[in-house]
């Protein structure tokens, strides 16, 4: 091995931008804060993290972040660093300590986000990447192009399993492609996970024989490692398609168990993004966060959506979209299907599919749906109607003038 | 189970606070944007997550975090919420994604950070805590009293398996009772896990034999499940007492599943903390962060130290310290022993001892010991001979007068 692993850092400093990039680079590898006698010229030059590049962008006059070296002017630069394959070899977890460890709590550092990683090869080796991806989630859910239409059991929580199977039925009966749990629904006594599959699976089945395609419901299995397999095991056992995690919650080591034990795509919730992104000066960028993520098997990623009810921009949803479908590695593409939501109607369907060009992910909508005056099916055939629009670059309006559903979605969208 | 989880968060908004506290506890809960006809005045009793209080702490005209809604004016306020266990039954992951999931990212947010947690005693009995824990760490380490002088093997990364084994032989010569991994070394191939662990525990043993006192090593075995089982069980086999894991990398699963099949004392190393914290704004306090990794089973926890290095204030310091002492339940303590270290010396032992009232800990010096003029043994007596001293009440100075290494060590210190 002798490749390097390479990470893009946004870094504000009141130190010199130089002397603040080694500080970190040295921190992140041999160095120490005293020199050593046995931190030899060798001993650096084999095991030192290398400054790659530095390119000052503009001086602010007040820190982003406190604690920090007091300055009268901050600097913010791109900051690129390598570590060799050899200090911590083709480990995800040790990724994790190298290049997102302790240098975020430097004192010359009054701002730092992670925006990029490149991998040596030795890692698509070494992790196995989704099973399934855009190719088997289309095999399993029977939609063979365009995107599948999703939606959210609502309320989150607080329906019993009896009344989620009664919403799964309705939504299966209305043509849905894609179902899933909440994220704050998992196993709680007032909705056993056993009980919720069971009841959905059979509604599920139900609707696959007069339909002819089965209803795809991501089961939201979150737990402890035990309690992920067996629920995993059920929802296979019952011919179920799909299971669901949260991301950080389980943490890396839950989801590569997950994705061992796993025979069904893993969808992955990212809930808790907000307290890894949400300061500009601070934390991850979706792209290198889901790289990891995909690495270590998951099948779907959730992007927010565009226009959404929360914090983030169309821009910033757009890019983790497009980093979610972009290939890993040249001869190991790994890709994962984005998952779009919150606030979503088929008015995003157009602003989506332009700005990544294909329809390889996973819509969902909540009141987009449901609200529909014409009831849930004519609420998944009107979204269903403005992606064929938008993938035909047919405008909405024009389109609704022969679909009668989504001429009623767009007064009511 | 009718007990309640109680969260306490930090909140800017620029919205009113109580509508954006109703937003915040609905989004979290049974809650939608959209008010649906099965979101019953029943369900939202049962299921829905209740403000157990709200107080205002002041208005500011700009927001601390983008991305919110626009307002003239942004209040902070503490906010309590709680929910009922029926929600999720006593699961720590599904807490994360509870209590630490969405939320950050509401547009009603402009600053939001969990402060405190209270949790029903379900979680004691669904969770088994340190297994070592004090009295366990100082059975191990043959340490009856006072804190473990501990010390990190430095420079970080870059030293292989005999040269490793080479500094032990220094430190466990010189007296020390605790010595780390760096998080940076885990099982690299130029410092591969199993060679630095039996050519440092020959040294150990050897040292065992003339001091009749075997010095405590965490193994940073920080890896997938298999490997982290793997390395567990060879430390285990060649008699050492305990290994390091670091809690951002593996995730909550990693560390349940890790104290599962552990029989040494589990040393948790917190890197990546800073992205979790740095922005006052946003994120997590250490005291709920620490309180699930506690249930979860670590026995040590990184605290930083007074004076650090880093950019955390000494009252951030002390109160992550004490947070780690405090009982988790009345009948189920689970305390753990919090870790010192970052720039640490003898000088910060009165200061750590009065703010703790104990010395139910592990403090760590690098440059503090190996630079002691008078060597490392030297180095170990004097940070020995301050803590002897703090604990005592006598200034520093005063035993130093019949104390020749310490009396060096304040010169160089």
């Amino acid at each position: 091995m002798s490749e390097r692993i390479h990470a893009r850092y946004w870094l504000e400093t009141g130190d010199d931008p130089r002397r603040a990039a080694e500080v970190i680079a040295g921190e992140q590898s041999s160095g120490t804060f005293l020199t050593l006698p046995n931190e030899t010229p060798e001993l650096k030059a084999r095991s030192g993290a290398r400054i790659e590049r530095l390119d000052v962008l503009e001086q602010v006059p007040e820190p982003s972040l406190p604690g920090g070296l007091r300055s009268k002017v901050y600097t913010r630069c791109t900051l690129e660093l390598s570590w060799p394959i050899e200090n911590l070899g083709p480990s995800l977890t040790n990724l994790m300590a190298t290049v997102a460890g302790n240098l975020f709590e430097l004192r010359q550092v009054s701002g730092l986000r992670l925006t990029g990683l490149r991998l040596p090869a030795a890692f698509a080796a070494a992790y196995p990447g989704p099973a399934f991806g855009v190719a088997g989630t289309r095999r399993l859910a029977g939609v063979a192009s365009g995107p599948l239409i999703g939606t959210i059991i609502k309320p989150s929580v607080g329906l019993d399993p009896q009344q989620t199977a009664e919403q799964v039925r309705q939504l299966v009966d209305g043509g849905i492609d894609f179902i899933k749990d909440d994220e704050l629904q998992a196993d709680g006594p007032h909705c056993p996970f056993d009980e919720r599959v069971r009841a959905s699976m059979r509604v599920i089945h139900d609707g696959a024989q007069r339909h002819g395609r089965q209803a795809m419901m991501a089961f939201n299995l979150t737990g402890d490692l035990d309690q992920m397999r067996r629920r995993h095991d059920l929802v296979a056992s019952l011919g179920g398609s799909c299971v669901m995690v949260s991301l950080n919650a389980i943490g890396l080591v839950g989801l590569l168990e997950l994705r061992r034990h796993a025979s069904l795509p893993i969808h992955a919730h990212r809930c808790g993004w907000g307290y890894l992104s949400r300061c500009p000066a601070l934390g991850w960028d979706y792209a290198p966060w889901q790289q990891i993520w995909r690495l270590a098997g998951a099948d779907h990623l959730h992007v927010n959506g565009l226009r959404n009810k929360f914090s983030e921009s169309d821009d910033s949803v757009i890019a983790a979209a497009r980093a979610v479908q972009q290939p890993l590695f040249a001869h190991a593409p790994m890709a994962a299907m984005p998952v779009f939501s919150s606030g979503q109607t088929g008015l995003q369907a157009p602003g989506t599919f332009a700005a990544l060009g294909n329809a390889d992910l996973i819509h969902a909508a909540g009141g987009g749906i449901f609200g529909h005056p014409g009831g849930i099916a004519a609420g998944v055939s009107a979204f269903r109607q403005a992606w064929d629009a938008a993938m035909a670059g047919v405008p909405l309006a024009e389109h609704a003038r022969t679909h009668a559903e989504l001429q009623a979605g767009l007064g009511f969208w």
